[in-house]
Formats: C-alpha cells, structure tokens, sequence
C-alpha cells in the first residue's frame, strides 16, 4: 500500500482502538492476542457483499454499523456477550478517505455500545465487501438452535417485516418519503442487535436463532435442528404502525417472509416464559409469544379465525445460509 | 437457501466435522462455542478475493487450500498453534458442487494436517471469495512484529521469489510447462504454511511476520514496528534451483519484491539465532541468514560486492495490507 493508505488507516482504524487487559495485541500484527478465562467462548464470521446485503449506494456509515450488527445478533441468539472483533475489508478501488470514515464511524459507534474491541483484520483489493469475525463469552448457559421442546412457547423482540419494507424504499425511486418510510427505510439500513436479550436467554430460553432470511425461513432452521414442530399465531406476529401505514395488506407476508430483521427468535418452556419476557422488559425489549411448539413436523400457520394458512413459499432474494 | 443446497452443505460441512472436547458446538448454530483454558489466544482473519488473490479459473481444491494457508501462515508468524476455524464463503451463483467438492477437499485437507477443527461459518451470494478466521494458542512466547532489535540475525524460511514466478506462469497463455515452472506454479497454487516454526519462533525469535507482500514490503512493516532498519545481503536470499533456472536474471528481484511467498521472516539475537536455526531443522524447516537489524533507519541492500542496490519500487500488484 502506498504510504498515505498507511497513514489514512493508521488515523481511522489503529489511533481509535485502545490497549485493554485482554487485547495485549491488537492491530497492526499478525494476528491479535487475546487473554481468556478458562470456560467457554461463542464466535461467529458474518460476511456482507455490496449489492447483495446492502445496496451498492448504502451509506458507509450503515455499512459499518451492519457489518457488526450482524454479528452481534448472531452472539446475542446463542445467550452470549460479544468482546472481540476481526474486520476484514475489500474495496474496488483505492480507499476513498470519506467512505471509510463514514465506515468507521458506523462500526466503532455500535462496537462501543456493544463493549467490543477491534483487534485488527486486513484491508485488501476485491469487490466491496466486509467480513467480521466476533468472538465473546458465553452466558450462564448456550443457547443454541436445538433446544425447542413440546409444549414451549415461541417468542419472538421487535416487530417483524420492517426491514423488508424498508428494503423496497431504498431500492425504489420515490425521493420524497413519508415519516412511516423513513422509520422502515432506517429499520434496513440500521439492523439493531438486541443486546439486552443476551442474559434473559442464557438464563430462561430453551433455543434462539436470529432473523436474517425471514421468520419462516429462520423457524425452518430452528425446527430442524430441534426435531420438533410449530403452530405460529399470524394474528399475534408484532407490526409495527410504521409497516400497517405503509402496507397494510402485504403485512402479515412481509412479517412471516421478508429477512434482514434482526430480531430474535427464541422459545421458552411455559414454566420460564414469564420470567424471560420479565427478564427481557426489565432491558427494555419486548418479547412477543407468537405459537407454540408442537410434536407434528413441519409449521403450521392460522389466521385469527383458526383457520390454516400457507406458508408463504421459500423467501429466498438473498439466497443466504449459514454453512 | 433450497433443500438440495442444504443438502450439500450438510454432506460436504457437517459430515466430515468431527465433534471435540473443546468444539462442543459446531456447525449449524449461529455460533460456534469453543471451550479454553486461561491464557493467551492469537487470532487472525484473512479475506482472498477471486481475480485478486487467486485467478477466478484456479482449481477450487487450491482455493481451499490457500484460504486456510494464508491464515495459518499469520498464527505462525505470532508463533502461535492454530486451532479452530470458521469460514465464510461467497459464491456467485448456485453452489457448483464439483467446485465445491474440491473446495472442501483442499480445505480440509490441510485443516487435518494443521490440527484445525471447523467450527462453521456462513455461505452466501456474491462474488467469488473466501474468508477464515482462525484462532489457536499462544506459543511460550507471542512474537510480535514490534521486537526486533540491534544486532540481531535477519532470517527467511525456504525460498523466495518462487510464488511470484508461478503466478506469471498461472496468467501466461502457455500450455506446455516444464517441470520447473510446474514446480514454481505448484509454489503459487499451494501456498505452505511452515507450521513447524510456530514453537522454534515462540522460542528463539524476537520478531515474525510472514511474507504475503512480498520480502521488501514485509520487511517494511516489520521495521516500522520495531524501530530499527536492516541492511539486506542480497547475495544471500534463498533462491530455488526452479527459480533459478527459469528466471536467472530476475531472480534476486523476484525474491525482494514478489509477493505470496508466505514464508516467515524472523529475527533472533546472536545468542539465540544457532538454536532457532537447529530447532527449525529438527522441525524439517531451513532458516536463512539474509541480514541484520541496525540502528539506521530504513533498508539497505548489498549485493555480493558490498556495492549499495536500490530496493525494487513499491511491489503492489495486490495492493494489500493488514489493518
């Protein structure tokens, strides 16, 4: 790199990272060092790829923010407090000072919320592209996709569709927007990890799994891997006023199909649920119970009346899994 | 993502994952959790982009092997035991399983050799690329990039220049290659991280880095770190008889400038620089003097005369860096 890459990175990435006690080593080697305590770490790698995750034209500043966010939200559904991150960097051109400050803005603003601390990454050539890897300690339990079991509850933070919708504005034509599509336009753009729900799962949740592909895509995984069924409430999924103003009808399709939420999907045995949506208000989020695990394979869905109703079929635009 | 993929993904992943005392959750969750001791990890994340760092019609099992390589090639610079990876893969269109059939034969060919267990990762849209982030145990002693000092031995592991030589062959439009530019294009393809350095470095070393950029521009970050300058005996870099023969001439400039070597560069005190020395021939590895540390800033190189030659312009054909 030439010399003024090395000193745009030095000013963004190494002069904002400070020394701590279990980051001896930190940007600007090999690899970074890290001090543990002996027990059990939760760690995760989550890509995002201009023009698939984010449009191409997405701010930098949500970029940045995404990139951890994503990861975040991955440690947050197994019951864990994330600590350390890896960034890895491609740019198709030579770094443009403005976008990248933008970048750093947006992450090192969420990674400070979080309590997290960059420990280095690479910077290289390639079609835009960021990579995070978050690593951080696990909770009083792990809270994995394989624990639902008959007769618990599925819950789900937030409100579900958000983003989906928010997606359609920004890749839309419309300049003038209304407050309802600004709240959704910021909903994709800004995916929030919830934080607080880290400590209410590890203690309470019998299994999680975060929203990216959409609730029935991300409620297929969970069933999977647990060996169980699902009955899902449509008239209990949580909208927002924002969502019901801008697609009142498409709603409750938007909210069982569109991904990128970030929420958390979670279940509870009926002897812990009340204690994890306490756990959870008591954090400032709200927990939705939204159906109930059943022995019957596969999900069923109805409709306020009880009548069944399709599942929307596969929602895949972004063709994501996890490996 | 559809049934056949996660079929595949389960038959080419989650079937040749072992389980492991300190992997007790793997792929398939939102996480990985890893169970560790108290002490010092050293971890590291990689990114190598199709056009970039490899050409787009490279063989996927080289893919797979270089993605995980280079990572590996970090932790042994810090003279640390690479233990646990996860990987996140871009693919452009529907998973190609021949490609990734090869993929994962490469990776996991040398995870095994490496000690490596997969702990998950995601696969997604986008342009072809690959990240691993691996993480592993600190040796007795990290080594840094910041620890050379005045006086010390100047040392490369195996020979340089030969990566360099086997891409032009990888780009050229010849069919017909002899067994040296087999041997150089092998060099190229199949990047090999000298594992068995990690414990002599932890040992004897006072700095590593390992070269990716290419000798010149390494050994430049490695000065800035530390603090010191160099003087360079040129007539002393490790050259291969392929090398030689195919490119005589270039040779010495290859081996300054060219990139993907992905050997170590290390320093070691006088008094420790024959133990380092024997304890990497017991490892089956070959450490070459190639100068010493002194106290003037910068780098200068001296041919077999003594005669001062200009180090090569800047070498960025990659235009890479760590962050």
């Amino acid at each position: 790199m030439s010399q003024r890459e090395f000193e745009l990175i030095r000013r963004l990435f190494r002069e904002r990272v400070q020394a701590a006690d279990d980051l001896p080593v930190g940007i600007g080697d090999d690899g970074a060092v890290l001090r543990v305590e002996a027990g059990e770490l939760v760690w995760a790698i989550d890509t995002i790829n201009a023009g698939v995750h984010f449009p191409t034209d997405a701010p930098a500043h949500a970029v940045g923010h995404r990139v951890l966010a994503v990861n975040l939200s991955d440690l947050v559904a197994m019951g864990a407090t994330a600590r350390w991150a890896l960034l890895s960097l491609s740019l198709d051109e030579t770094p443009d000072e403005k976008w990248l400050e933008g970048f750093c803005a947006g992450f090192f603003e969420l990674a400070e919320r979080a309590g997290v601390v960059l420990g280095g990454g690479d910077m290289t050539r390639g079609p835009l592209a960021a990579s995070v890897s978050l690593l951080g300690r696990a909770g009083q339990a792990v809270v994995t996709r394989r624990g639902a079991r008959l007769g618990d509850w599925l819950l789900v933070s937030g409100t579900l569709g958000d983003a989906r919708a928010g997606l359609d504005i920004a890749l839309g034509d419309d300049h003038v927007i209304n407050e309802h599509e600004r709240s959704l336009l910021a909903r994709y753009l800004y995916p929030e990890p919830r934080l607080g729900l880290s400590e209410p799962l590890a203690r309470y949740a019998t299994s999680a799994i975060d929203l990216s592909d959409g609730l029935c895509a991300d409620l297929g995984h969970l069933l999977r891997e647990s060996g169980v069924g699902a009955e899902l409430a449509l008239d209990q999924l949580p909208l927002s006023p924002a969502l019901r103003a801008h697609a009142a009808e498409e709603a409750p399709e938007l909210a069982l199909a569109g991904g990128d939420d970030y929420e958390i999907l979670c279940t509870a045995g009926p002897d812990q649920v009340e204690a994890l949506e306490s756990s959870a208000q008591a954090a400032g989020l709200t927990l939705q119970r939204i159906g109930r695990i059943v022995e019957q394979r596969g999900l069923q869905i109805r409709n306020a009346e009880g009548e069944r109703v399709s599942p929307p079929t596969g929602f895949s635009h972004f063709g994501e899994t996890d490996a």
